[in-house]
């Protein structure tokens, strides 16, 4: 079995939920934060340091892996794992988000999508089998089906029609999926319409994946939008399996996800506000790059514990970045991974306790949104 | 005493020789590489990684740290140690080689010299005594005379008019020099004209300086002329005082320069090449980011046990390289250091048994020249 999850506390007073998701890798608790390894390292990072700041799971990205160095290759040096010498659980996203992501580069039919790649120009296409191809040469523990991911806004009418053809590429994805020690999830689409939203969370419901992602949130729609969704969709999922929030990880929405049950949640914001110098607090959002940091020789967030926070002022981090040293940029990016993995510990605290909405009243208190 | 050197070993058969160099951050072993921390950084390292691969003194740039983040924003910070949270000795470099090397855009007279800053253009004087004053705030264990370095090739007349001005400003810094936890060292210039050579170390030597630096060397001569003026410069040099090679570090150089009894070397060579992915081994340079290792699954030197080779293939540090990851010049950057903190730690075990030029023989028979 690739994969096995157990709900080892359930929250009486909303849906929020602890629980272990047992990988071929190894097990780590739920609710969970995926830092994002897109070319096969965590930007700036080793992973002993990823480590050591509380990561457990790393995504890595098909599109960008499949064209570079290719999965081939990959395979041949014995697996993601191996090469990117990380021996924890690795997710990998299926291609479809970055694919449909190029615009007019791109072109869909039933059978696939024809693409040009963002490097070279040169042609290539994906179906839902090659994309099961490419991640089985990958070897993460978690793949992921290809789907279509509507962009907002959208109609009801186009996002009716990605929905299902998501729907139909991930029976054709499961059909094609071998590898035992590899576990596939479905991804719920429907845009923010809750009809098609409950249309697709039955449809692959139906198909029994062993965890269901809801994708094609976050990317343009109100919060309360996506709340909304949230909502709405994770009532049409079991219980007993995974359920996995794609592209959000702003410290509001990791709170206001997992009190809606969601168990995983994978972004690159951490990392990628970190290289443009600015840093995450329980107060909000930190521009250490500001010149009003230049001579504050306090550390990013006085009350954290990081090694950036430990050894370091705002006014030498300020320094690094502006003269483009890549040390600057590789301290506010541990702060960062470090403050939401301890955020998520907070969180898994909070919800063993049975304190989750507390904890979330007292989130927002301090926390001041962007 | 800001600064104590003793020789603890001197080789029967050439000028080679052990030395321990006590300063107020700590004690090291000669002869020592300096890894080059320009802007209050060695290049994507942290100062954990730095004394990981064996680097005990580093070196930073007077002149950058003079632009950006200012030598006043480095005291109010406590100092450079403090700044950057390096807790061993550093040297700091006058700024006399950044300023001269600007070309156009500085004018020297007997005074100092006026030049633009190669960030934003502004204006800026330097003076022997302003050399000192910068130094003296950023607080390093070793401080430089502010010298004239003159280009290659010149000729005798100019080679001359530099190296008695830097005489001149030999005196004017010490007269200036205040701070007795900081040792000043003198700078021998003369290009490669051997009786300005011996004019440059004999005026020095009677100013008496705790240390002695040869600078104008490795600006575009050939390597024969080099150690044609090390033999002839130290022969003029005391016995019982630090020499120091400025800006010199690929590996045949080191032996070279040890042989002829120098003592410290620093040289941005190991950081700089691993930035555009290439990497030492006793064989010579193997550049990574060649097509050729794109499957190649060994570690780039067998034979080391680094952090990057005991952990990485050719093949992922291509991967990295080619797709602009940090991780991938962190990991070269390592390599690079790590050869030559251990090639500087088999020459001194060669001195310490009096095998020194056996090793040369030795090294040289592997070593392919670039």
């Amino acid at each position: 079995m690739a994969l096995d999850f157990s709900v080892i506390q359930q929250d009486k007073s909303c849906r929020a939920r602890l629980g272990l998701l047992h990988t071929t890798h190894g097990t780590v608790e739920t609710p969970i934060f995926m830092p994002v390894g897109t070319q096969a390292a965590v930007k700036t990072m080793t992973p002993e340091e990823v480590k050591e700041v509380g990561g457990r799971l790393i995504l890595s990205n098909t599109y960008h892996l499949y064209l570079r160095p290719g999965h081939e290759l990959i395979r041949e040096a014995g697996g993601l794992h191996r090469f990117m010498n990380w021996d924890g659980p690795i997710l990998t996203d299926s291609g479809g988000f970055q694919v449909f992501s190029l615009g007019p580069l791109r072109k869909i039919s039933e059978e696939g999508v024809t693409f040009r790649s963002h490097i070279d120009g040169s042609e290539h296409f994906f179906s839902p089998e090659k994309a099961v191809e490419v991640q089985e040469s990958l070897g993460s523990d978690i793949a992921m089906v290809f789907d279509e991911c509507a962009p907002y806004p959208c109609n009801h009418e186009y996002a009716l029609e990605a929905l299902q053809r998501t729907t139909r590429w991930a029976g054709r994805c499961k059909d094609a999926h071998r590898r035992e020690d590899q576990a596939l999830f479905g991804i719920v689409q429907g845009s923010t319409f809750a009809d098609l939203r409950q249309k697709s969370a039955l449809e692959l419901v139906e198909l029994d994946f062993p965890g269901y992602a809801i994708g094609g949130l976050s990317v343009g729609e109100p919060k309360e939008a996506m709340y909304e969704m949230l909502d709405l969709t994770v009532g049409f999922l079991p219980a007993e399996k995974p359920r996995y929030l794609m592209g959000v990880g702003s410290p509001d929405c990791l709170v206001e996800g997992v009190v809606r049950g969601i168990d995983m949640f994978d972004c690159v914001l951490p990392t990628r506000i970190a290289r443009n110098g600015t840093v995450l607090t329980h107060h909000g959002k930190l521009v250490v790059r500001n010149a009003e940091y230049a001579r504050d020789f306090k550390p990013l967030d006085p009350t954290c514990d990081c090694y950036a926070c430990r050894n370091y002022s705002r006014a030498y981090i300020r320094h690094l970045i502006k003269a483009g040293e890549v040390l600057g940029i590789r301290l506010t990016t541990i702060h960062n991974l470090h403050f939401i993995q301890k955020l998520m510990q907070e969180i898994r605290d909070a919800i063993r306790q049975g304190e989750i909405l507390e904890y979330r009243d007292k989130f927002f208190e301090n926390y001041q949104q962007a």
